[in-house]
């Protein structure tokens, strides 16, 4: 009786099941200190001490019924305004609180936005490899999601693939930048090129093209990486952020959507993302976090640890003989597969204790994602596991 | 470039500003003290004490990562056991976590269980009048509602009409008890012969039909009046619940649906729905909230405040001529707008400096809404505009 659509839903669960029951199997067997899963991008870096401390401040301080009740559903005048400053500062923007609408997480903030701005069939473009679950968002709003092949030599954006994909019923291109999976910061230079094609393209398909731009990672870079605020390079770009990673709190559904006063249709397309929040049954971000992060904005985690993982693991990988994308941003090392299956090496891989997710889960086979926000100690203790899959592999 | 379907959606948000502006225009005249504003369903009552004591000790007790980081995406399994028995204690049933999915709010799962349930076209009967933000849920899940035309003798719901409602297409019901906008409290005697009713139609046309029982409000009863635990009645039932009205935290999103092993096609139908949520872009419900309120169960909002402005108000207007239905349990009266045009009414009172909400927004005419999660000042104050408004219609 359920919807005929659920049978697509539940085996697409599934799949994510079968790799947290494998792990837990192996964990049985082996010891859970024995196997090596690099699976999750579940941080593991505690949330700032200053964020408790601000919860704690927002109780002693602030009225009961305002900090549990319900708000505008866009969310508290105040947070959005403090939101909206903050980016100002940063991005030489000059938005106000009209442009933030608080939303529940960034995935609440990517369905919201599709909602608003899909007709059925309206296409939606990603450069792969993408975030699975876009899949779902692009669906549920009706429309019709249309990957953009990956260039295997860097991981960027391609701009003349980009070119190809336009076709007068694409609404949107999704932008997630840092990258998950491969871990990429997109250059400032690719995100100019990308824009310039598709101010082109809107123009020749006569109507407008959206950028989203879902930056959950992007306060996650190394190496002094930078990642570009996509709206002053293109000005009809609406932003999904996310707090889960920046202050390690993904279990609080915190985000926002930025939309700028250059969008397409503005103000309209703000009053209709907040019927959409509601409508979704939203309703509203968070009330107490909200009133919480506005306490930190300034704060982050400390993403140091990240960092030593990704080198260790970078490094150890490398030396091996593994071969993977250049990893700038996010916690994720994107490693191509030997032999190019990469369905048969997470197989493999697994027989070594290691758990990983297969590229093709994301759209492009020939790779696995590793996550790295797991324990240092697990990376240094995985690498005996890794030379012997490495051996198998012939990699030196 | 918005999808065309947003017309609909944002005309139906504007009605709602434009009483919020209503309401902001004659506070500026008269002064916000001299503004009887009864249109909002939001709690006025603090959320107990015990409740920010427990976020405290959270924070205190729990390790961070655990408290702000993902969970299962159905909650976290101790919050759901704990629940689940809590429910076995009042309802004499036998759940465990299995049968318990943290939601978003009450408007978040009705959201999942609709989508995981409807394909296109498929109808969702709602007794009338009813919340009109289900038209939202169910056209957004690609289905039908199909209003059942209310007994204004009793406002509880009529058997013989659900009969005549049910078609081969019906694949819902949805229960909303306490009820908003009437404030009527379902008898068990009128729910035992709607799960009659409901038992032989789904026979006669082939299918199961669920219920989905819409419950934010199941702890607001006054004079005793009780509220029968659905699914001991009518095995097929989903029921929704969220803690905004409980606990008077509302913005703070956090409910159940609670999935009984009886449903058609458990445990099928609990996996969907976990995997809808995920699609849908709620992944799971606040987790700080959840801890939190498994610690306090079994504490509660002091309703007496509502009951005493219940009465106050039930009495004030009865003894004005004004004519309403038996207000046992929400916060909300149901009044009969004399001369039977609600919208003319409506507007009439609001020149009284009273607003109220017409009951054509909730699929019944000739009725208004009157919330009475406001002050009692407030109420007392509001009384000469009473009395003037019912010399208006000559009630006495």
């Amino acid at each position: 009786m359920l919807a005929k659509e659920m049978d697509a839903y539940i085996s697409g669960g599934s799949a994510v099941r079968a790799m947290f029951e494998e792990g837990t199997r192996l964990a049985a067997i082996y010891g859970r200190e024995n196997v090596y899963d690099f699976s999750l991008g579940n941080p593991n870096i505690p949330a700032p001490a200053a964020l408790n401390d601000a919860i704690r401040a927002v109780l002693d301080e602030e009225e009961s019924t305002f900090v549990h009740g319900y708000m505008t559903n866009a969310g508290y005048p105040d947070v959005r305004l403090a939101v909206a400053e903050d980016l100002n500062r940063r991005f030489g923007t000059a938005y106000t609180d009209a442009n933030l609408l608080m939303t529940v997480g960034a995935a609440g903030g990517m369905n919201i936005i599709l909602r608003t701005l899909l007709d059925p069939g309206d296409e939606v473009l990603v450069f792969a490899p993408y975030f699975s679950e876009y899949n779902f968002y692009v669906r549920g709003a009706g429309g019709v999601i249309r990957p953009i092949p990956a260039d295997p030599a860097t991981f960027q954006p391609d701009p003349e693939a980009l070119r190809a994909a336009v076709t007068p019923r694409t609404k949107a291109l999704i932008v997630n930048n840092p990258n998950n999976p491969t871990g990429v910061v997109y250059s400032e230079e690719t995100l100019r090129a990308v824009a310039s094609v598709l101010t082109e393209r809107a123009e020749a398909v006569g109507h407008a093209i959206y950028i989203i731009s879902d930056e959950p990672y992007r306060e996650l870079v190394y190496d002094g990486a930078v990642v570009s605020w996509i709206p002053n390079l293109y000005p009809n770009t609406v932003v999904c952020y996310s707090w889960s990673k920046s202050l390690s709190i993904p279990g609080e559904r915190l985000g926002y959507l930025c939309i700028p006063d250059a969008c397409e249709d503005f103000p309209v397309i703000f009053d209709a993302a907040v019927v959409v929040s509601r409508a979704l049954g939203f309703v509203n971000a968070p009330s107490l976090i909200q009133r919480a992060v506005k306490r930190v904005l300034s704060a982050q985690t400390d993403i140091a640890a990240y960092d030593r993982n990704r080198r260790a693991l970078y490094d150890g990988l490398t030396a091996l003989g593994f071969r993977t994308a250049r990893p700038e941003g996010a916690f994720y090392l994107w490693v191509q597969t030997p032999g190019g299956d990469d369905v048969a090496f997470a197989a493999k891989a697994a027989e070594h204790r290691i758990l990983t997710v297969r590229g093709s889960g994301f759209g492009c086979g020939g790779y696995v994602r590793l996550a790295y926000c797991v324990s240092h100690d697990m990376i240094l203790r995985s690498m005996d596991a890794w030379k012997d899959l490495a051996k198998e592999y012939n990699l030196f």
